[in-house]
C-alpha cells in the first residue's frame, strides 16, 4: 500500500528535538573519526551506579522478582521514601501519597495528564527543562513562560509570576535545584509563592529531582511548606540510577484514587528489578558512595564556575545543586548554537546551546554540564581558553 | 495550607479504574484470612523469566550498563527485532523503524499522544483491552465501541466497521491475539480491514503483544500487509519480561523523526538493562524454554475450554491465542461482577467480570486467565462445579 504523507497537528510540532541530541550525535561522529571530545553535554552522572544498588539488584534477578508489581509501587520502596523524607526533611509524609514512577519522566507524564487540560496556561522559568513545555503543548496547552535571569538567580519572583498570570492560567511548575541553571529556591522565597500560587488558585508542581545534589545547608522540599503541591522526584541523578528508569510522585491526599487508576494505565508498574534495587539506594552501604559523589560534583562546580569566570563567561555566583552551569556568552556570540557548533568542530568540546531551554536570552547563554572528571574539565576549559584566545 | 477539593475534568472521569484490581485485592486479603484462592484473574504468565534473560540481565549489571540509551533504543535489540521479523514472517523491516519502548504501556501512549487529538474519534472492538478506551479518553477523543461476539469470534469484520464509522474517526485499533477473548484475525480478514482502513484514511494500529503465544499455524504481523500501519508489541507475555517493562512500536518510515522526538520526552530511554537482557530473548538457549512455556499454555488451553464448555459455559471453538478464555455465562447470571464476587467469595476462585472489557454483553461474560498451573485449573474447575451444581 502507499505511503501516507506526514501531516503533524500543531501540538506535536511545537515539540521540538533537543538540540543536545544533535550535539551528541555529532560528537559521537567526530569520535568515531579518532578525536578526543571532551563531554560536557550530557545531563547524566558519569558514576555508574552504586555497588550496593547494583548489588540489590542482581539479588532481585536471582530471586526471579521479574513480575509486574502494584502500580503505585512496591510497599517496602514507598515506606523508605517516606522516611527519607522524615529523616532528611522532618516532615511527614504518608507512603500511601508516594507513588512510584517509570523515571521522572513518567511522573511529569502522569501529572500532565492529571492537572492540565486543553486551552489552560502553565507557568514555567525561561529557561527550564524542555520537556516541561513539551508536555503541555502536547495535551494542546500553553506554556506561559516567565523569563529568569541570573540577577534574580535564574528563579522567579512573586512578581514576575503575578506580570504573566492569565485568566487561562492553571498551574505553575518550578524546579528547584533547576535545569539548566542549578539554581535552587531559597526557603522564604518558596513559602512565598506557594501562598501566591494558592491565592490564584494554580495547582503547583515542583520538579526536585537533583535533590540531593545539592551544594547549600538549607534545600527545603516543597512538602515541608504545602501537601497540595505536586512534587516529582527521582533516582536518576542523587541516586545515580538513569538507565533504571525509575523516580517517584508526591500528590496531595484527594489526588490517590485517580493517580492510582492512570498509573495502572500509562505504565503498570514501574519496573520490579529497578524498584527491589532502590532499596539499597538508602542503605548505610550506598550513603557514604553517594555523598562522596556529591563532594565530587561540589567540587568541580567550584572548579569550572571559577575557571569559566576568568575566561570571560558570565557565571552565576550561587549555582547551590545539580551539575550544571548556564554561562552567558555575551562576550563572545549572540549566537548560542553556532557557539556550540564552532567549539565543538575545531575545539572537540561538546557543550549545549541556550536554545534548548526557552527562549529569554538563550542565544546569550550555553549549558555546560559537570558531568565529567576534573581532568577532562580542566582540558575542556584549557581548549575553551584556546578557543577564546585566552592562552 | 487548606486541602483542595477534588476536581476532575470529563476525560479523566471517564477512566475507570480496573475491576481486576479489586478482585485482585480481594484474593489477597482472603489468601491473608488463610484461604486457598485459585487465581484465574491474573493477565501475567506464571513463570519467572526465563535462565538466560536473567542470566544477561546479571551481566548488564555485572558491566555497570546502567546508563541511559538512545531514545529509540539500544541498536542491537533493534536489530535483533527486525531479524525476527526476517525469520518469523518473512518480512523486511528495517531496525530504524523499531522503537524499543518501556512496556507496551509506554508504546500504546507514545502511539496515542501521535495519532489521536482531542475531538476525534477511534474504532475500536467492544470487548477489547481497557487501556485502549481509557487513552483514547485521557486525550480527549471518543472511543467508537464496534461490538463483536462469538458468532464472528470477537474480531471486526468490514461490515461492522462500516456501521460504527463516523465523520470524526481518524483510527482504528485492532488486537490479534486479543484480551481478553485470545481471537486471532485471519490473514485474508486482517487484508480486507486494512485495505478499507486505507479508502477511509484511517490510522491503523495493530496490538501484537500476545504474538508468540497463538496456537495456530498461520498468525500473521500486519507489518506482512501494510507498512503504513503502527504495531505495539511486548516482551513481557512471550518473552516472560512482565517486570522489566520492555516492549516495542514499529511506525511508518516517515514517522521515524517525530517518533524520536516523543520517545526523547516521554521516557528518555527504556531500561538499559532490560534491554541488553531481551538480547538473550532472541537466543537459542532461551528459545527452546519460550516454546515449551507456549506448548504448556495450548495444553491449558485446551483443558480448560473444554472444561467450562462442559459446565455450561458459552466458550469459542477458536481460541487461537493469548491465555485468556472469553466466556459466556448466560445460563447462570445477568450480572458478571456479582457472578464474579459470588464465585470469588463462595468459592475461592477469582476472575474478571466483563464489565473490565467494554459494553457489550459485558454483563454475560467473564474472563478466564490461564495463567497458573494444570492442578490449579483443576481445582478452580471443580470449584466452579461445586459452585453451579454440576458435580
Amino acid at each position: 500500500m502507499s505511503e501516507k504523507k506526514l501531516q503533524l497537528p500543531a501540538r506535536l510540532k511545537a515539540m521540538e528535538p533537543f538540540r543536545v541530541m544533535t550535539v551528541m550525535r555529532r560528537a559521537t561522529e567526530l569520535e568515531a573519526s579518532g578525536r578526543k571530545i571532551v563531554h560536557m553535554e550530557v545531563g547524566e552522572p558519569d558514576f555508574s551506579t552504586a555497588g550496593p544498588i547494583i548489588e540489590a539488584g542482581v539479588k532481585a534477578l536471582d530471586n526471579g522478582l521479574t513480575q509486574y508489581t502494584a502500580a503505585e509501587g512496591i510497599p517496602e520502596l514507598r515506606e523508605a521514601i517516606s522516611t527519607h523524607y522524615q529523616k532528611r526533611f522532618g516532615v511527614q509524609v504518608d507512603s500511601d501519597r508516594i507513588f512510584i514512577t517509570p523515571g521522572a519522566s513518567g511522573g511529569l507524564v502522569l501529572c500532565t495528564n492529571l492537572l492540565v487540560n486543553a486551552g489552560e496556561g502553565v507557568l514555567l522559568c525561561d529557561p527550564a527543562y524542555p520537556c516541561y513545555r513539551n508536555f503541555i503543548h502536547m495535551v494542546g496547552a500553553e506554556p506561559q513562560l516567565v523569563p529568569v535571569d541570573i540577577e534574580t538567580n535564574f528563579q522567579p519572583s512573586v512578581a514576575a509570576l503575578d506580570k504573566h498570570l492569565k485568566s487561562n492560567t492553571t498551574g505553575l511548575w518550578l524546579a528547584s535545584p533547576g535545569n539548566p541553571t542549578g539554581a535552587t529556591m531559597p526557603r522564604d522565597e518558596l513559602v512565598e509563592i506557594l501562598q501566591w500560587a494558592e491565592e490564584k488558585k494554580l495547582q503547583v508542581l515542583v520538579d526536585e529531582i537533583y535533590h540531593g545534589l545539592h551544594y547549600t545547608d538549607d534545600l527545603p522540599s516543597a512538602l515541608e511548606i504545602d501537601t497540595d503541591t505536586f512534587i516529582v522526584n527521582s533516582f536518576s541523578k542523587y541516586f545515580g540510577m538513569t538507565g533504571w528508569r525509575l523516580g517517584w510522585i508526591v500528590v496531595p491526599p484527594q489526588y490517590q484514587e485517580i493517580v492510582s487508576i492512570l498509573a495502572q494505565n500509562l505504565y503498570i508498574s514501574a519496573s520490579s528489578i529497578s524498584q527491589h534495587a532502590a532499596l539499597a539506594a538508602f542503605s548505610e552501604e550506598a550513603s557514604p558512595i553517594l555523598e562522596h559523589r556529591r563532594e565530587s560534583f561540589r567540587a568541580r562546580r567550584d572548579f569550572l564556575s571559577s575557571a569559566l569566570r576568568d575566561l570571560g563567561f558570565k557565571v552565576s555566583d550561587d549555582i547551590q545543586g545539580a551539575f550544571y552551569i548556564y554561562a552567558g556568552i555575551e562576550q563572545f556570540s549572540d549566537d548560542s548554537e553556532k557557539f556550540c557548533t564552532d567549539i565543538l568542530e575545531n575545539y572537540g568540546v561538546a557543550i549545549t546551546p541556550g536554545t534548548d531551554f526557552g527562549v529569554a536570552g538563550s542565544n546569550l547563554n550555553v549549558r555546560f554540564a559537570f558531568t565529567t572528571d576534573m581532568d577532562n574539565l580542566k582540558l575542556g576549559v584549557d581548549r575553551m581558553a584556546m578557543a577564546l584566545g585566552k592562552l
